[in-house]
């Protein structure tokens, strides 16, 4: 089976050195370098895994096997635009999946093909340490629903795919539930990490004293709860007991928007929080303090220039 | 006359410096070193104003001059209540004057003397250039008002001594007004400066777009307002107002918090932001973006050590 992933971030690179391991895999890069060093050196996991994968990979995405079922586009949601637009004509008989934070990746992808299409979520984490090799840090699963032109048995077929590669995987016969659970997650955990420079630490879920940072986030996860309501979706998790509870690994985790806020980069802010504010807003749910990140994170992100 | 400065930061700098012009002065310093520098260089004022002061300056509290009829309390607030309690026994025969922002510094100085008190807020800024240079930034006024044991004469004479150094000073028979404005105005803008690093800009007033900053700032100030309407305080100032005339002027200013967090120093969260805050929990007013503001910035804080 011929396998495309499209992005090698941290994400990417940990599902193309897996599914590498079962499949004939082929890596989508941004920079030909990048391309070059998979090609040559291959791909090494360290962390929970150990082994370098051997695979293929392009920066060209006309240079894609004409072949591959499946395609996962593994970029960042601010990149997934011109990523989906490049890949328009390609992969004609791939089904395609995402896997970004937030809400609106498949409807971004649907407008530039008819491909199937699957809807992914991530929980594992990763840190790319180079071009060619990804520390696999937090082992937690990927959950895939269908979304267009596919139903549960072919997010099964892709689970099982990357369950035989050595990574988690669940299928699920609707997404949105987990999606919006950690849509919710998202917005609050990012939000708050990028505005505090705090890593996601006991302080996020520490309520006792009226100043306690944990009070807000609970209130955060308040307000995403009744838009998730008002938008008829049962969440599948309590975001504040994922916090609590990822709180408690004592891992530290630094939360993307952290990492991309004090390295002066776009942030995924519009794909996380401002979708959540935005479906706040159509469904009339009021939510000031999730805004009030929102507007907060998006003034940071305008700081860069200054 | 004798007057005493303690704190040699840009706003103690400025006013001994011009003080200096129509008084004797001593600069209490913290360190002695800065102390040693004022002796022997003087103070020199550029920007609004263009000369360099003579004065007496010292590290040491038990110096200073016993016939003092004015001191001036200019440190941070976070250094006032060891500075207070160093001063306790001396300066026998002066009025106190207290000019930190937030609310709160009257008190901890009345509790280590029984001095006659007067409180002031100040809107001119300065800028450090040094331990004997100070840069005369924005010359806007140094309100006063009387205390304890003290009358709205006082205040007068201490703001005409100020007018004739060279600086704008008005007294008024009750600062609360002007304070509660400024508490106001500080907390927000001072708060949002420091979570997004953003100087004080025109993003601060803008209010087109529903991501908009000026939104949040203008909710920020909303809810002050009514914790001054529950505790009694007629406004001085509309705090929005004064927040669209300050980004009007385009000075960029750098609010001194936002300066702080990056320079990972406590900031001055507890006397404004925490002082609004409980004022609002005991009057029994919600301020759940204040309450917000304040609770980020305070796990800033707590992100130095990380």
């Amino acid at each position: 089976m011929r396998v495309v992933v499209a992005g090698a971030g941290s994400i990417g690179s940990l599902l193309a050195a897996h599914l590498a391991q079962v499949a004939d895999v082929t890596v989508l890069t941004r920079r030909e370098e990048h391309a070059a060093a998979l090609r040559e050196r291959g791909l090494r996991v360290s962390g929970r895994s150990d082994f370098t994968a051997r695979l293929d990979a392009t920066a060209d995405p006309a240079a894609l096997p004409g072949d591959a079922e499946l395609a996962i586009l593994a970029c960042k949601s601010t990149d997934l635009e011109p990523l989906a637009a490049g890949l328009e004509g390609t992969l004609a008989g791939a089904t395609v999946m995402t896997i970004q934070n937030g809400l609106g990746a498949e409807e971004i992808v649907a407008a530039h093909g008819e491909w199937p299409l699957l809807s992914a979520v991530t929980f594992m984490s990763g840190t790319r340490q180079g071009d060619a090799h990804v520390e696999y840090v937090l082992d937690t699963a990927t959950w895939i629903g269908p979304y267009r032109g596919t139903t549960e048995e072919d997010a099964r077929r892709v689970a099982e795919l990357i369950e035989a590669g050595g990574l988690h995987a669940e299928a699920f016969p609707d997404l949105r539930p987990a999606q919006w659970s950690k849509l919710i997650f998202n917005a609050t955990v990012n939000g708050v990490a990028a505005l505090t420079g705090l890593p996601h630490d006991f302080h996020f879920a520490q309520t006792e004293a009226p100043s306690d940072l944990g009070i807000l986030v609970r209130d955060l996860v308040d307000e995403g709860k009744a838009v998730a309501a008002a938008a008829d979706v049962e969440l599948h998790d309590d975001p504040w007991t994922m916090n609590v509870l990822a709180t408690e690994r004592g891992h530290r985790h630094f939360p993307s928007m952290l990492e991309d806020v004090e390295a002066r980069r776009p942030t995924e802010l519009e794909s996380i929080n401002g979708a959540l504010a935005r479906e706040a807003w159509r469904l009339g749910v009021d939510v000031p303090l999730q805004t009030a990140v929102y507007r907060l994170v998006k003034a940071r992100e305008a700081s860069y220039s200054e």
